[in-house]
């Protein structure tokens, strides 16, 4: 039995990073990019205005009061998206809309509410000062600059600044092709019928999700039978993928013959037993470049080391260094208790309650009980020397989404 | 000029949640569930053991020790999804595998690592208790239990909740189709080759991918260009969607014409000025049933209020009601300044130092500036009447993710 940090970092150790692929940038939202995106143009390109109004030399602003505007001259009108060739010399002004370029001769803009319209003139009712009001070349992005680094997950952000940058598609990484197989003869298929002993096979279904939003590209195996031959041949088509994960059959008993099988599959086992709770029998192999997760059958023990192992691997395989999850501080809510030497992940909900939150834990925290995972917002972990935390004591919450 | 919550409240108010359609389970994450799921059965259906191991009456096992056994007839062997008739009476056991249902008789299983196998028998090391190591029915879930209420988000533990339950498919909230069009003469789709005084439209990919992950439908209706005709001909267009976010062109300036446009085009205009910094010049209205924003070009302005107002107006169309988002507590590293009467947002970082977060505020706020978007991680909001906040002071920072 091995610690989960030390797990973690043998299934590290096993990732290589995938290729990558030329995407379209609408298509690029979630994914993860693969190229360093420099600047190859200041951004903006040109000194504009910040503000509706008109571009003036502030120093014929000097004396503008509200009792004694100063009148100016208007000698162009700038929309956004267009420009003049006229110059602004003393006592001149261009009226220019937000995100037009400055005329030249120009050196702030006076904002349209202080100021008053004539006839080819206009009022100016307060002073400037110099570069008022102008966004000038290259206040967001300087041309040559490293704007996104590889390995950054794209957001709304991230695309957006692709798009200002002129960019049509993106070098983002190829997501990881995921088969996942539930092995149990108890275990029905959704849809069927269930007879006395049997249960539908949940896990594939967790197990599916949680691969799409860790940005894995998920391929359901289906359902093997507790038979040799069956599990064999269903390890073998899983073996073709880039990650297969098994849900259940790597306990002690005679019938969990899947570390066996696996084994004869030509899967080099590195561990397969971690000192967690939920979810200690977790098996780790690898047959060429192919990470093999066997994950205990129960459907919190599944999922709670799918986010501990799984997950990791898959951000690795895509590049991205940010699998560790945020961390929120809350009152503890109930007291909980959770004997045994092994680090203990307890399923809580978060409560605001006025500047701050409550955590709640799951009633049951037994691992057969996926209500606890329903009812979760994250996990409350207690390390390995701790068994009991009393309520009322501040705890940290690692949040599940 | 109104608050910002005074102007969520309005939008709000004006929100109709949207009808149902059935989707396949796998196709369901992501989605808003539009029923309350009961269960049918009792989850597990059945006593079954919840280790691998021997059924036994745990008063014949008192007496057990590392040193003195008790030895026991294996009666049966029940592999997970089957079952047995056997009766275990005293001195007898069935061996039994995790998840299998509990021959009749027995009250308890002994862990097959605290056992040893002979010929026909077992030797017992170790005393149970009564229940230990069974998994009762309906422990998970109890049979016409209320499982997930309707207007809850499907993640993964939802997913698998409904598979175990038996749901092939579900009902959720159809996504609202969400039109975007980007307003003004400067904007050039990406691909295209900038002239002087033009810029790329990253608004409406922004807005796109923002619409995308609050669970909406985003259709890019392109450019508008600042004539009336071609405005008003796409603003109609945009009507016929459930929601219509233009970006740009609802500032003072005579070029602005958008909200003339609307007002032609049958929107009825509940606000256009919000009290926040940046996107103080965002447009609210409605049409039958559309709800119109109008928010401003600058691209962090238009990316904030979308956070601010379109996502819980998407989130309630859905029957959610949980758009509010985690609040984080961080040491604030740069002290930051903010001048003018409305509630400011000032993107940060977050960095993890030891058990806390520190919060690096972007180096430019501008609202220009798109780099601060790409650089937060959240916001850090200062209320209206306070204009500068301390390094180092405890702050609590909104998450983006």
């Amino acid at each position: 039995m091995i610690e989960l940090e030390e797990a973690r970092e043998i299934v590290l150790s096993q990732v290589k990073v995938l290729a990558p692929e030329r995407v379209d940038l609408l298509s690029s939202l979630g994914r993860t990019l693969a190229e360093d995106v420099y600047d190859d143009f200041d951004i903006p390109g040109f000194d504009r205005a910040a503000m509706d109004g008109y571009a003036v030399i502030s120093k014929d602003t000097d004396s503008a009061s509200k009792k004694k505007p100063v009148v100016f001259e208007v000698i162009a009108d700038v929309p956004a998206g267009y420009s003049t060739k006229e110059r602004v010399r003393r006592g001149k002004a261009v009226r220019i809309m937000t995100g037009a370029p400055m005329p030249q001769g120009a050196d702030a803009v006076v904002m349209v509410e202080d100021t008053e319209k004539e006839e080819g003139k206009v009022k100016v009712f307060c002073r400037v000062t110099r570069e008022e009001n102008i966004s000038f070349a290259g206040e967001d992005v300087r041309k040559g600059e490293l704007i996104i680094p590889q390995g950054s997950l794209i957001r709304p952000a991230e695309v957006a600044m692709l798009a200002s940058l002129g960019k049509k598609n993106v070098l983002v990484r190829t997501k990881p092709r995921v088969a996942i197989l539930s092995t149990g003869d108890e275990l029905v298929e959704v849809g069927k019928t269930l007879k006395k002993g049997e249960i539908y096979d949940s896990n594939s279904f967790a197990l599916f999700s949680q691969v799409l939003l860790s940005g894995g590209e998920p391929y359901r195996l289906g359902i093997a039978l507790d038979k040799k031959e069956n599990l064999l041949a269903r390890i073998k088509e899983g073996l073709s993928y880039q990650l297969l994960i098994l849900s259940g059959g790597v306990s002690m008993g005679d019938y969990d013959l899947v570390t066996g099988v696996l084994k004869e599959a030509g899967v080099k086992m590195m561990f397969w037993k971690v000192a967690v709770k939920p979810g200690k029998p977790t098996f780790f192999g690898i047959r060429k470049d192919t990470l093999v997760f066997g994950l205990p059958g129960y459907p919190v023990s599944s999922m709670v080391n799918f986010e501990n192992l799984v997950r990791p691997a898959i951000f690795s395989m895509l590049g991205r260094r940010d699998w560790q999850r945020i961390r929120v501080k809350a009152i503890l809510k109930k007291t909980v208790l959770s004997r045994g030497k092994r680090k203990k992940f307890i399923r809580v909900k978060l409560i605001k309650e006025g500047d701050s939150y409550v955590a709640v834990p799951a009633p049951s925290q037994h691992s057969g009980v996926l209500k606890s995972m329903v009812w979760a917002d994250g996990f409350l972990i207690l390390p390995q020397e701790v068994e009991r935390i009393e309520e009322g004591k501040e705890v940290s919450v690692e949040l599940l989404k």
